[in-house]
Order: C-alpha cells, then sequence, then structure tokens
C-alpha cells in the first residue's frame, strides 16, 4: 500500500481566510490536504472548494487547544496512509484590550490559542515527522510576536511565546531535517475577516494596503521547497505600502 | 493617619535568594517591606533577618498563579495603610526538557509561574500604583526571555511572555507616571538554589562567575531611583565573566 | 527601440560564489544580466559560462567604493537601453582580528567595502528604479550585522551598517514600489574562497554544513517574485545541520 | 609619586550638554576630569564650571575622528599621572536626509563622527585600561542604533556600527575587567543644541518630554559602579512620556 504525501493546515475558518489559501495552494502542487478547525461548516465549504479545482481535501473538526482533538488530528493523518510534508499552524485569536480591562479568562484564551496550541501541534507534528527526517512546519505570527503595544499586550505576551517556540524548535530538530520557520504577518490580511472586524480600517487602507492570503500561502510553498542548505527560520510579510 | 511607604516583592524564597536580597535593599531604604512566596516558613526567615537589621517586613503567603491570592496580596498592602513605591515580580521556575518530553503539565505550569502570574501581579500593582501616579514596576526575565534554545523552549515561551507583558505595561503606564522595568538576568544567581540545582555548573564558573543577589538588587534600586525625564525600560545583567 | 529588462549583481568574483549563482539565476528567467566587480577575468569567466548556458551577460569592471565607479555602472544599464528589475549588493570583505590588532587602514576598508558601498549602490540604484516604479534591490548581510564578536567586531560593525541601510531604503521607497531586501547569511558559502580561506572548517562541515550558492540565488528570486501584498524585508538562511 | 584616578569624556560642547553633564558628574565624585572636544572655548567654559563646584578638570582639545589626536588624548591623562576609571564617548552628530539627498561627504563624516570615532576612543581607552585590569567605557547611542527610518538612514547606519563595537568591545574584553556598555538615549536631550536644533519639537514636548542631562550622567555613573558580578551591557533611556 503506497503512502501519499500530504499537507495539514490547522486554523482553517473562512473561504477567504488564510488557512483556506495555504491549503488551496498545497493541494494545487498535488499534496493531499488535512484541514482542520472548529466549524465543520467551513472545513466542508473550504474542502468543496479544493475538490472543485481538482485537489484532494480531509477536513477534520478539531480544537487547537485541546491536546486530544491535536493528538487525534495527527492520528487521522496516518491513518489515511499519508506521510506530512508541510504542516502549517494557522491558529489566531486577536482580543485587544487595555491592561486593566483584561480579565483571566481574555488572558488564558489567548494564550491558549496562539501558545498552547502551537506547542501542541508542534510536538505532534514533529512527532510525526522525526521517522521521515524531514518536513516543513511553519508557525504564522504577527508583528506583535515581536513588540508589545497596548491595547495588544496580552496577545503579545501569547504570540512571544509562539515566536519562541517557533525558535526552540527549529534549533532543536533542524539537525534531523525539520525545517521549523516562524512567519510574521505585518498587517492586516484581506477577507472576509477583516471586513468584518475592521470595515473602517479596511476602507482606508484599499486592496494595496491589505495582505493577499494567496501571496502569503505563495512565500510559504516556496520556503517549503528551499534546499536544506539554506533554510529561512523567520520571516517578515508585509503590503508594500505598510509603514513598519 | 499617615500612610506609609512600602515596597512589595512577589516570589521570596530562600535567604540567599534575589527575593530576599531586594526585600532587604528596599528595606534598608527605609520602605516598609511586603514578602510574598508559597512558603511560610521561608517568609519568616527572611522577614525574621530584615527585622534583625532595623528594617519593617511583613510576609504573605501567597500563589502569583492563583488571582485570588494575588488580588488579596495588594489588599494586604493597603489594609496596612501602605503605598507601594515599588513592586518587584520575582517568581521564577525554570524545568529544562526536551520539546518531545514536554507534557502538557509542565508546558502549563511554566506559563503560570511566568507570564500568567506577571500578568496578574502586574495587573494589580498598577491598579494600586495609577492613583498615586507614581511607583516602579520590575519583573525579573533571563536570557531565554529574547531567545529559545533545547532544552528550554517551553520555558522561553514563558519568558517570553514576561517580557512582552513588561514591555506592553511599559508603554500603557508609563506617561501616567509608572515606571514598568524588564531585567534580563543572564547567568544563574549565586545562592541555595543554584547550589542545589547546578553544583557542577556552580563549581565549573566559580563565584566571579555567578550573579551575586546583592548587587541585583542595588541595580534594581538605582532603576527606581531614576529621573522619569531618563527610564530605563530594559537592562541586562550578567557576571563579567561571562560570554554573550 | 525596445527596453530590455535587466538584472544587476555587484560584487562577482569565483564561477562558485554567490555573485555567479545569482548572475545565472537572473539569467536563467531571461533577464540581460549585468555583472560587476574588480577582477575583468573573473567577470569574463562568469560570463562565459551564462553566455554558454544561452544567458546574456555583459561585464563591466567598477569598485564598490568608488563612487564614480557606481556612477557609472548605472549609467552602462542605462546606456544599453536596459531597465532594472532587480539589483543584488554581494561585495563582501571580512578581515578578522582581534580588536587592538585592527589599525585606522583595516577597519575603513571594511566599512567602505560594506557600508559605503552599499549606500552608493543602493542610492544609484534606486535614482534608477524610481521613475519605473518597481525593482528589487537586495543586499547580502552575515550573522555579524546583527551581532558582533570578538575577532569579527570591526566586521559587525560594517555588516551593521548595510543591515541599517537596507532597513532605511526599505522603509523610504517600498511606498513607491522598491522592494528592498536584508539577507541575513548564517554560515558559510561553499566554493573556491571557503576551501582557501577556511580549509579546516570546510572539512569539518563538510557540504551539508555549508551553504549553496544556487540554494541562495534561489530564494532570492522568489522574493523578487513576491506579491507587492506580501513583501519580506529581512530574510535569514542558514544550513539545516548549523547551530544558531 | 601617586597616580590619580580619573575620568574622561571625549565629545564635551556647550555647558548645558550632556557631555558637560557627566563630566560635571564624574568631577563630583573626586575624579579629575578629562574633557575633550573641538571647541577651546567650549570646553574651557566646562572646564571653569567644574572647577568653580570644587573639581578638577583639564580640557583637551581633539577631533575624535582624527587618529593622532585620540592617541594624544589618551597620552595626555599618562602624562598627567592619571589612570581611568571611566571614559565616555559622547560624540554625536546627526545630519537628516532623504536618502537620494545624501551625498558622499556627509554619508561619510556621519560615519566619521560615530563609528569611527568610536572604534579609535574604544581602542585607545582600552589600551589604557587593561594593564589595570578594570575601568567603565561608555558610549552614548540613540534609538536609531536599533532602527533606521528616513530621514535618518545614513545616519543610523554610522549608529548601528556604534552599537556593534561597544558589543564586540565587551565581548573581548569583559572578562578582562573592562565594563563596556551601549547606551540607547530614545529622545532629545534638553539643552542648548536641541533649543536650537530643533525648537518646535522642544516646545511642543515640553521639559518633561525631554531628557535632562544631569539625570542621564547619574545613570552613567550607577553603571559605572555596578558590583562585576551583574553587569549591564546595553541600557535605554527615554522621558517617561516618551512614546516608543
Amino acid at each position: 500500500m503506497v503512502t501519499r504525501k500530504a499537507a495539514l493546515v490547522l486554523g482553517v475558518g473562512p473561504e477567504t481566510g488564510l488557512g483556506s489559501a495555504l491549503a488551496h495552494r498545497f493541494a494545487a502542487s498535488g499534496l493531499q490536504v488535512f484541514i482542520a478547525g472548529r466549524s465543520a461548516a467551513k472545513l466542508d465549504a473550504v474542502a468543496a472548494g479544493i475538490t472543485a479545482q481538482g485537489g484532494a481535501a480531509i477536513p477534520v473538526v478539531s480544537d487547537a487547544t485541546v491536546e486530544a482533538d491535536v493528538i487525534r488530528l495527527l492520528q487521522t493523518v496516518t491513518d489515511n496512509n499519508c506521510e506530512l510534508d508541510i504542516a502549517a499552524y494557522n491558529v489566531d485569536s486577536n482580543i485587544p484590550a487595555p491592561l486593566l480591562e483584561t480579565d483571566l479568562e481574555t488572558f488564558t484564551k489567548l494564550w491558549q490559542q496562539n501558545s498552547l496550541g502551537c506547542f501542541l501541534f508542534g510536538r505532534e507534528v514533529i512527532k510525526h515527522m522525526l521517522p521521515q527526517q524531514r518536513g516543513t512546519l511553519i508557525f504564522t505570527g504577527a508583528t506583535a510576536s515581536l513588540r508589545a503595544k497596548p491595547p495588544f499586550t496580552a496577545f503579545a505576551a501569547a504570540k512571544a511565546g509562539v515566536r519562541a517556540l517557533a525558535q526552540g524548535m527549529a534549533r532543536e530538530f533542524g539537525p534531523q531535517g525539520i525545517h521549523v520557520i516562524h512567519s510574521i504577518i505585518d498587517g492586516v490580511i484581506d477577507g472576509e475577516r477583516a471586513r468584518k472586524q475592521f470595515p473602517q480600517f479596511v476602507e482606508a487602507k484599499g486592496s494595496a494596503g491589505l495582505l493577499q492570503a494567496h501571496a502569503i500561502a505563495e512565500t510559504y510553498w516556496q520556503l517549503h521547497k528551499q534546499h536544506p542548505s539554506a533554510w529561512t527560520h523567520e520571516i517578515d510579510l508585509r503590503p508594500f505600502k505598510e509603514a513598519f
């Protein structure tokens, strides 16, 4: 029985989002794609879109913050006789709040969806990839991964954790063939979510001021294709008009 | 009834530790000192030492990771008719582990004792200090706050969160008179803990290769004394022989 | 008369070097390539190699540290009725020395070949590209761009200047369509130069421990192809076995 | 014949400037102070002020960018039978300019006054201090040392060089007892120069928005007093109201 090469994206939501764009890009290159997220309806919509374009997508409802879910997600990949070439952690949750109005629940939730999920996903993906001695593992970060500014202090603490995890994993497993990358998205990704959450911001920026999800996906794919003699471990991505 | 000026140190353990040295330094400058930690016996020993040198120390058994404890700790300061000039978060827990052997419990505990405790302490101290429009709040970090290396990846994720929190707090509350500082301790502090945990390391370094707790405490105090026209928000501290 | 699309590489030496690999990669994509450096013989050899593979290369003897040379170099591009799609500054000179043995001449030379040349090249390339409102300008940096360690202190000072220049140019001209990138090469590039300068290092690392010039060139090309909604301004590249 | 303990400040200009404040602070602690700069008149005024307050100051006209001057400056210290406890490089020159309007002369001058002078001063001071196996060497940097933004790109390239030099010197000579510090001044220092160069900025900020030279000097002094088991190698200083 032949093992198929596969990709895994955790954090797939709306069809216009980055998770969906990554899944489309990986499927377009011929990989069997596993897409995971909390909404079955959204996963099904993305899977249908991939199928319509000749790709192969398997949706897996999973909560990145629940250890058993993440373990089961990787088991699903194995059970389908697949080996991961690339895996992307794309869960994002940003809840702006002044520090004195940040409650324990919010602080904890931000940590769970960013740092904790990143840890669980990274650990399980690496367990899966180590025997094959190859694979790319990419984490989507943000400007806040580098810098904390109000009202994003709690978010920044969670994202800084993601960056540290990616860096530590890169150092520990790079020499064993696992390419771990931290990607700093500096700006807002065009799509349904941005238009809902920040309509005025989107209006003010114009489409040239927003990141296109397909463009990010293309860079992730090129990073995956890098020759092991010249690997990138951290990359920044921003619209050409973005002040930084 | 006159309000007394006070200092608060959360994370006071052995008499030879940094928490104790900070409390001694603050008491020596005439402040009423509140010392907090999980061990009543250790707090009592430190308090007795401070009293013996003519200082005033009130021990408060508290767990930095429990919200109610931290709220109660600040309430104790207020109930004693005290106003904080300076508060230091000095809780530290480092559990080295290869990533694949890091379990959910360890990862969570490291986050709680570093990031979560830092958030709770910072938020409550700032609530206390804001009405007086002044006060120094200092967080003890580590080299891992800046850089993740195995087997310290989970620890680094937690410490990176501390750094982000300190930075975000500094930006949000500096203009209101609260001086927030992140201190990067690059090396091992001489004392009982180091001699127990890393006896060979301590032996190899010799005393000139370890940080002296009283020396760190002196720098914290001088940072507290800085004129508001020239505040420091991040500082590194390491033995002169330390490679960096 | 039709304008041809072109590429320019300043700092082309041995056929096995990065300058040569960049020129080959750009020529392979159909661009007219201008290659510049101090040795006519080396330039001719690289040009011959490109021609042999069906590409088009024009050698221009130039010294990156001489303003008139750099101005004339860009004039040559224009005189050949070419427009630059991409330009790479690849001059490198590393002279290790303990600080007390670093003389004024060495310190100045390192600055000239790194910072000054980078400034002159960047300024002239941007003047060339601005009217067309597009183009990629990439600077090759090193680990020392981020960190100074003896015996590379003077080199690091020069390379830190390159990084600052790239960053300032990216911020000033990105919104006008010029994509400026700083590339951090963390390790030694395989080739004639390394085998001459550091024969024992090369032996110890083995080929898997060295960067392959063609692999770096491929990444530079992919960065050039990035969609303007998601541009990278700094990237690190190192062998998968490299400790970092 | 008894050797006197001394301090040296290179970059002393107006009496309201940082160079003058440093000299005053060092003199107040009992050190024989050498003050160096290009204007004899300004040096004399500062020296007179120090003498008036009971201190001892020797003015030495020197150009930080001229190797012979710097060598002679240190020789003057030795000739006066003095040993340096502390030396500060405080030369600063900032010439804002859009990149395309930055000429070779300006670019070179910025490098000379920042990087080159820093190199020459650091090298000669270290030669002086090494035999005594102790001494503090502090370099005044700026926000631009960390980040390049137009119209300060050329300035940032020069200041990034200063930071690299300080870091490399700290690593090379720290273990031999020389305490090298890079100080990041994030903001504008109150005084004659600011009021001349940026009158509107000074007006808008108000005195609470500017750094007070005496406050910076106090922190430099405290860094000098640090115990060698806990040395700081980089520090940031900004007004409490400064956004960062």
